[in-house]
C-alpha cells in the first residue's frame, strides 16, 4: 500500500495522479520500481520500449520464465492501484523469495509495462505487443498532442527505438504470463470475495473519428448555413451510447473529444472523437462498431460534414489458460477464499502477451467497483490476500506440459 | 478597392494585416486617409481619441451632419475589408459630391474610428463612445500587454486625452449615422444580393456551463450505471441547437468544450462548454438563453449529473432606426436591387453612436461568409454597388422631423 502511495505521488500535477508514457514523472516512478526490484534481489533494467524489467534467477541462470507484473502509466486523474498494485505485488513477491534464499526451478521476470493504457498516443500494450514481438513499427510514428512520435519520444527518453527487436520474446523464454490487478467492476464486492480468477478478458474496438465542418463567426452565420462540426459530433455521441445500450454485456464510450478553433465566438470547424467499444462476445462488439460507424457516416452526410473513421486499435477477446486458471484458484482456495471465476471487462496486457505465452489473471477486489478514478480504493486487507495468492501460486507454479 | 488595398500595406509585420489602434501603422494608415478626406473637400483632423474625423460643410457652415464612417483598427491577421471599406466608401462619395459642386442642406461628417477590435486593450469601441459622451475616463488607465496604458498610448501618439470631452457629441449635432460594412456572413451570398439594410445589430449573453457526472472505466461500468458527462453535453449542445433553430433570426453556438478527463478509455467524468446566443430583439434572445439553461437542467436531472450555469456576459441588442432603413432601402432599389433586412451578428460602432443618433447600415456581401480571416474577399462590383447605393442614400437624405 506504501509503494503504491509512492508511485501516484510521481504525477503530472500536484493533487491528482496523472503519469503518461515517457513523462518525466514516469521516469521518476519508473526509477523507483528499478530500485525496489533491486532490494527485491533482481537484475533490473529499462528496455528499449520503456518497460521496466526485473529478473530473478531461478536453480541456474538462464531458464525460462515465469513472467508476472502490469503497467506503470495511468490514465489522466487516476486511481492508485490500477497497474501498480500488480507490479508492487509481484516485487514483494519475489522480494519473500530472496528473503528466504529460494530459488525456483524457473526464472521469474517482473514487468511494469511502459503504456497499457494509451493515454499519450492512443494506442495501447506497446510495451506488452513489443515484448510479443507483435508491435508494427511503423505504430512508432503515431504522435502524440504536441506532435512527438512514439520514435522521437523513445530518443528523447534516451531509448533506441530501433532496437525494439531486442525486447521481443520467443514462446519458449516465457512459460507463462500471470497478472494481479484490481477488478475495476462491482462483482467481487457483491459477492463478498476479496480475490478472483479471470476467465477471459473482453476484445475492444477503438476508432478516432473526425468531423470536418466549417469555422465561423458565431454572431453572423444563420443556423441553416451552419456545418457545426460540434453538433455533428454531440450527434455522435448520442449515438454511441444508445448503439451501446442495446445489449447487457455490450459498452461503448466517447472519451476524448476536442473541438477546434476552441473560441467561444467561433463555430467549431473541426471535432476530432475516440470511440471505444468492449464486449466479451467478438461477434456483437464488431456489429457494435459497424452500427456506430453507420451512424456516423449518416449524421455526417446528413449535415454536410465530411468525416473520416479510423480504426485505431481491435483486439478479439483473450481467453484464460485453464491449466493456469486451476493453479491460481488451488491458491486462491489456501487462503481459505472461495474461487471465483469472472471476466475482465477492462483491457489488460495479457491481451498481447497470449501470442507467446498462456496467461492468467487475478482480481483484486475494488471499492464500488470505481476505477480510472481518484476515488479508486482496496483494503490492506484484500491487498495482502492477493499479495499471498500469488506467491502461492508462484512458489507451486507448474508448467504446462508441452504439446 | 485600391485604397482598401493600400490601407492594408500599413501593417505591423509584412505578409498579413494586422494593425492595433495607435500603433506606428495606425498613425501610417490614418495619414493616408487624411490625405484622401482633404483631396475629397473635406476638413481633417485626428480627435483626442485617435478618431480621423473629415467634415465637409453643407450648404451654409456649421449645420448638424449626417455622419458616415467605419473603423480603421483591425484583427489580428485581419482581411482588407472589415472596417475599411465602409471608411474609404464614405469618402468616395463626399468626393462625388465635391467633384459636382454640390452642397446639401447638412454636412457630413466621415469618422475613421480608432478603436473597434479592442485589440490591443481588450476594451471595444473606445472611438464611437468618446464621441457619445459614454467613455467612463476609468477605461483610459487599462493597459496593453506591454503595461502601457491607454492614455498613456495617446500621449505617446501625440494626443491629449485630458481633451476627452471636447470629442463627445451633442445630441442635435448628428441627424444620423449611417455604416457601410462587410456582411461578415453568408446571407447576402445566399440570396444573391450585392448590398442588403440592417435590421439591428444583435445583442448577445454568453454562458460558461460545467457538468460533473462520475468517471468510470470504459470497459467495466455497465451502460445503466454510467454517469457520463459528455453524453450529458451532446445532449446539451443539440437542445442549443434545436433552440436557436426555433427562430430565423436567433443563433445559438457551442464554440468551446472540453471533456475531462479527456482519455480514450475513461468515461467522461466532467465537461465545461460555452453557449453564445444572438438575436435582433433582446426578449427573443433571453427567452432563448432561459429554454437553453431550463433543457441543461432537464438533461443533467435525468442523467444525475449536477450542473452550473455561470453568466459570462450580455448585451443588449441595437435596433437600427426604421426611417433610415426605409431610406437606405429606397437606395438600394434605386439601384436595382431587391431591399432585404438582415440583422447584423458581429458587434459595430453603431452600438455605442445610438446614444446620441439613430443608427443605420448598408451590409456588402462578402466571399463565403469568411471575415477576420486574411481570406476576406469581396467583389469590386459590390464595392462598387455599396459605394452607389450610400451616394443615392447621401443625396436624398432627410432628416427625421424632431418629436
Amino acid at each position: 500500500m506504501q509503494r503504491c502511495d509512492a508511485l501516484a505521488r510521481h504525477s503530472e500535477l500536484p493533487g491528482g495522479l496523472t503519469r503518461v508514457f515517457l513523462s518525466p514523472e514516469f521516469r521518476a516512478a519508473s526509477e523507483a520500481v528499478l530500485g525496489w526490484m533491486r532490494e527485491a534481489g533482481m537484475q533490473a533494467r529499462v528496455d528499449a520500449i520503456g518497460n521496466v524489467v526485473g529478473r530473478y534467477e531461478g536453480s541456474r541462470p538462464g531458464l525460462p520464465c515465469l513472467m508476472l507484473g502490469s503497467h506503470l502509466d495511468t490514465v489522466r486523474d487516476a486511481g492508485k492501484y490500477d497497474g501498480m498494485l500488480g507490479v508492487v505485488s509481484a516485487i514483494d513477491c519475489v522480494h519473500a523469495l530472496n528473503a528466504a534464499g529460494r530459488r525456483l526451478p524457473f526464472a521469474i521476470e517482473v514487468l511494469g509495462f511502459g503504456d497499457e493504457e494509451g493515454v499519450r498516443f492512443g494506442t495501447t500494450l506497446l510495451g506488452s505487443r513489443a515484448l510479443a514481438g507483435t508491435l508494427d513499427p511503423k505504430v512508432l510514428e503515431t504522435r502524440d498532442a504536441a506532435g512527438k512520435s512514439i520514435a522521437e519520444a523513445l530518443r528523447a527518453f534516451g531509448l533506441q527505438s530501433d532496437h525494439l527487436g531486442s525486447v521481443a520474446r520467443r514462446k519458449g523464454d516465457v512459460l507463462a504470463y500471470a497478472e494481479l490487478h484490481i477488478e475495476q467492476g462491482p462483482v467481487l464486492e457483491a459477492e463478498g470475495l476479496p480475490v478472483g480468477v479471470v476467465s477471459a478478458i473482453n476484445g475492444f474496438t477503438r476508432l478516432r473519428v473526425t468531423l470536418r465542418g466549417e469555422a465561423g463567426h458565431a454572431g453572423t452565420v444563420p443556423m441553416n448555413l451552419r456545418r457545426d462540426a460540434l453538433a455533428a459530433a454531440a450527434e455522435c455521441v448520442l449515438a454511441v451510447e444508445n448503439i451501446s445500450r442495446t445489449h447487457r454485456e455490450l459498452v461503448g464510450t466517447v472519451g476524448r473529444l476536442e473541438a477546434r478553433p476552441g473560441a467561444i465566438n467561433v463555430i467549431p470547424g473541426e471535432v476530432q472523437f475516440t470511440v471505444d467499444v468492449r464486449a466479451p462476445d467478438d461477434r456483437l462488439r464488431i456489429q457494435a462498431a459497424a452500427s456506430i460507424e453507420s451512424e456516423i457516416r449518416r449524421i455526417s452526410r446528413e449535415r454536410k460534414i465530411q468525416y473520416d473513421v479510423e480504426a485505431l486499435q481491435a483486439f478479439g477477446s483473450s481467453t484464460c489458460a485453464l491449466w493456469l486458471m486451476e493453479q491460481l484458484e488451488r491458491a486462491v482456495q489456501a487462503q481459505g477464499v472461495r474461487a471465483l471465476r469472472l471476466p475482465s471487462g477492462a483491457g489488460h496486457d495479457g491481451m498481447a502477451i497470449k501470442d507467446i505465452a498462456d496467461i492468467a489473471m487475478l482480481f483484486v477486489r475494488c471499492k464500488g467497483g470505481i476505477s480510472h478514478n481518484p476515488a479508486e480504493s482496496i483494503t490492506e486487507a484484500d491487498a495482502g490476500t492477493g499479495a499471498r495468492v500469488l506467491l502461492h501460486f508462484i512458489e507451486r507454479f507448474a508448467p504446462a506440459i508441452p504439446a
